[in-house]
């Protein structure tokens, strides 16, 4: 996760900080985890936290923030590169698919806020980011209808299908059992997702 | 949800404790809802709640097997069906989209208690019903590919792009913005992932 340097020790305690909260409340919840375990399992005094963060709400912001940052950058970047859309929407999955696994306690914390209870957490706006992803993908794929890439279709469905490819891949990597899709999966999905599933005589035989 | 039938006001009190329950868990969440506030909030003394589930315990597992049961029944259900496989794959994904929204409440639930911190709530195992939904579509897509109907390829990445395609639109109710895909939605974006969104020439531009 992307922090602002700093000299040293400072870093290391700033770092620890998070870390352990950040185990915390994925594995207590945000509600049930106390400053007080926050900063003994950092090894620190509270005044320390108080003194990066704020609070727990800042701690708790801090690791949204600079995840969600590195998600929005991947966005930024994705849409500027140019080549196929096939091309592009694979890379951005990846980079996604990567960030994902690497934050993936920053992921786990994000779907017991966002699905469970708030449990008073302070508000983040998960839902802007994926919209913003959404309106990437869907512009992506309007696109590449203009230049025939793509078939002619409703972008915004076009962009689900894509969307939710994703999605699955990225919630086995949370699920209890061994993932059995992972990275080169999703490419492949990514390509079914183009080619289809059903036999190109599709439409002629009335499913379209 | 389906329970068991009892005769008159017994059916409403034990109706009334499940109700109330899923909506203290949901909002709450599962670990700060005590016995207490169930009752309380059914109208009805602790006894009547140990009568009829035994315990908080018992009264989750109660909700989980009465939405899930009927998700597995589902499942037999389009198992046994005939016709098209499309055609069978869009009855099911509509099905279970019915079903989810019916029981968004349990929907809720699940998420909270499978993805975040487990919150002391006995284990129930979700992963074996998602896991027959996935081998369920897996076999649907292996006898389409025998058929013809499907193009050849990998059922399993092909089940993976259906069930993306489901869940994407499955948890878009879970928002707290208006959805906007919903049923009508769900089915077309089943047909996309047959028909696919890239131009028929994908494999020629080398693609596959």
């Amino acid at each position: 996760m992307t922090r602002t340097a700093q000299p040293g020790q400072e870093t290391g305690v700033r770092e620890r900080l998070a870390m352990a909260a950040l185990e915390l409340f994925t594995s207590k919840g945000y509600a049930a985890t106390s400053v007080r375990e926050i900063v003994t399992a950092a090894g620190v005094t509270k005044p320390v936290l108080y003194y990066y963060f704020g609070s727990k709400e800042g701690v708790y912001l801090e690791l949204m923030r600079a995840a969600y940052g590195e998600f929005d950058a991947i966005l930024d970047d994705c849409r500027s590169r140019r080549g196929s859309v096939l091309a592009r929407l694979k890379e951005l999955c990846d980079r996604i698919f990567l960030l994902f696994v690497r934050e993936l306690n920053v992921a786990r914390l994000m779907y017991a806020i966002y699905y469970g209870p708030a449990q008073g957490a302070p508000f983040f706006d998960f839902e802007a980011y994926h919209l913003k992803l959404h309106e990437l993908v869907r512009d992506m794929v309007a696109e590449g209808i203009g230049t025939g890439e793509l078939r002619e279709g409703d972008a915004a469905d076009m962009g689900w299908l894509l969307i939710g490819a994703l999605n699955v891949v990225l919630e086995e990597q949370l699920c209890q059992r061994q993932p059995r899709i992972g990275r080169e999966g999703l490419a492949r999905v990514i390509e079914l997702a183009f080619r289809g599933i059903g036999q190109g005589g599709i439409e002629a035989e009335g499913y379209g």
